[in-house]
């Protein structure tokens, strides 16, 4: 069904924007949406949360809303430096896009989003950093970022679980 | 652990946001984001994938946006006019928004956005259209909007299914 894409490339490139974020002070978390017959980039962009004090504008968020609009998304593919939160992952079930490239599980609290997508159908690839340097790259930023702001990642992730829910 | 806010008046103004959009030519879904302890509104807004040309601003995202940064959501309610998609319902969760009032369910395709927030722990409130006037008005805006533009309604919605994917 799906055009080879080279999953290195598109997670440097994806990289990049996470790199481009954390310069500016934000959240260092990039996402690409690419079009998997023509490998042609639809849209692009970082975290936005600092830049643009707005908290939904993660870095899928952002590769959505540089692709702008369209009939759908269904033969695309979503890179994202950072495995998706449920907004992101609600955001690639709802729009169709059937597969989703992640840099860095390594930081992410539990599979959960994964196996949300995957139940949904969706291809979810994870890259290994011991054999991707992209990935690689991925995990050391955030690794390095929520070291030295712990709050604004907590912040970034909806302020962690709401003592109130008691998931069923 | 809640104040009880009056769903009637909220939603009365969430619907005013949506009948903006219709009257602006867009989709016609508002949401506003409340505290519950004080009743304050937080953030509210209409959906902008015409106006913007972003598909991600549904109305629950520009109520999201226009509340902009906050340690955490964990006491507020989002009022919704329309039944939240994935995107949305996502973010609800992912914010620890731990509640929910939906005054259209009628014109949703199913109710699996609500059972994905209810197996989270949220408490999901679906008004009657029978007894509610702002939900009466929330549902007949869409009715008459999907009749006037389905394809809007359909582009909105991501496309419909993806034929390429086979949920588990």
């Amino acid at each position: 069904m799906q055009e080879d894409l080279d999953h290195e490339t598109y997670m440097a490139r994806a990289f990049q924007w996470a790199a481009k974020g954390y310069s500016d002070g934000g959240c260092p978390i990039g996402g690409i949406l690419v079009k998997n017959d023509t490998g042609r980039v639809l849209g692009q962009g970082h975290n936005g949360l600092v830049q643009e004090g707005n908290p939904i504008v993660h870095g899928e968020m952002a590769a959505m809303r540089d692709a702008g609009r369209m009939p759908n998304r269904h033969d695309t593919t979503m890179y994202t430096t950072l495995q998706p939160c449920f907004m992101c992952a609600g955001t690639i079930v709802q729009f169709g896009i059937p597969r989703v490239v992640i840099g860095d599980v390594v930081n992410a609290s539990s599979d959960e989003t994964i196996r949300f997508m995957r139940g949904k159908g969706l291809e979810v690839v994870v890259m290994d950093p011991r054999t991707s340097e992209a990935a690689h790259a991925c995990v050391e930023l955030v690794a390095k970022f929520r070291s030295e702001k712990p709050e604004q990642w907590m912040e970034d992730w909806g302020g962690g679980p709401n003592p109130a829910l008691t998931p069923g």
